[in-house]
């Protein structure tokens, strides 16, 4: 039995629909913008619906932007003979972050996952492939997610590159900095014994 | 420095000033409207914007309806010389769910709480004393939440309502059902004891 007005119980439907948002929480958002004034929550409709109009994938690397190329692939200054390829947008912010890589992306959007029904036709590998094909490319740097997902389709699409005479390398695999050895997993240990380095 | 398109930006920002929502839970709810089908992601926006223009408050109980009344106060069945009151709607819900109550609410859209700078005149109890003056009012039961402002907001109600003859009362305090003891705060313990009763 539900004593919210019909439009309410449509906003917190909405709200409950958003993965990992309860039916409590949904409650709580809903209120919450009911409280605000009117030109907030229409600002709030607005960008839901200026985000879907206005974002789009870059036409060379997938990335999202608003405009025809990404601002990565317009920046001139950055190395076109080297691609990252990560699996979403999340991973160029974190590759970003870390000011170390000045090459190109290219994003995925999905990782093959059988499981899921999620082939290589699924994600942007053709056009990575293309990418390849078609420009000076001489480094495909794999930043996929270091799980099972991440690691077949890095393995997947490292064989597709191989005729092109390409170099594909993956990030390595170690123990994180500022970690502690006594938490690290036995795989993590073992990769990092590994791929241990001379001082 | 930020990669992603302003649209998606803004929405991120939106999500992220929603009470409880931090900025990697923002991002991925953005996300997850971005991969909505259209139709969708712009039902989602109607919702707010429906549910700004279409809620508002009953006229007689200032619980949340879309029409001039509330559901409950529209149902003549209902006992009109009970109001229960209830400090927000999620009461309303919560007093129903007991199946237990067959008269009438008043929310008062908040509680007295002079930290927060909310005063008696900032919460709808004009409203009560009025209803509780124009009509056959017999017993008014608060029902605000068991803490310090729900407590004061109850007290400070019953002594305005003392004058209009109207017998004023405050749900039970004692141990919850199914609870243990053994977690029971002291305060509640206390409570349970004055107000024990006779098998």
């Amino acid at each position: 039995m539900d004593f919210f007005p019909s439009a309410l119980e449509t906003l917190i439907d909405k709200f409950a629909s958003l993965p990992g948002i309860g039916r409590k929480t949904a409650q709580r958002l809903a209120f919450f913008i009911l409280s605000l004034p009117d030109s907030e929550a229409l600002s709030f409709a607005d960008a839901i619906t200026e985000a879907k109009h206005n974002v789009r994938c870059c036409a060379v690397c997938q990335n999202l932007t608003d405009s025809e190329l990404c601002v990565i692939c317009r920046n001139e200054s950055r190395d076109e003979g080297l691609i990252c390829v990560v699996s979403d947008p999340k991973g160029v912010i974190a590759i970003e972050r870390s000011h170390e890589f000045n090459g190109r992306y290219h994003v995925l959007h999905g990782v093959i996952s059988p499981m899921n029904y999620v082939g290589p036709e699924d994600i942007r590998i053709k056009e990575l492939v293309a990418r390849v094909a078609d420009s000076e490319v001489k480094e495909v740097i794999m930043a996929t997610n270091p799980d099972t997902e991440g690691e077949t389709t890095a393995r997947y699409i490292s064989r597709l590159l191989r005729p092109f005479g390409v170099k594909v390398t993956r990030l390595a695999y170690g123990i994180p900095v500022g970690g502690s050895l006594e938490f690290a997993d036995d795989a993590t240990l073992m990769r990092a014994i590994e791929g241990r380095m001379e001082f």
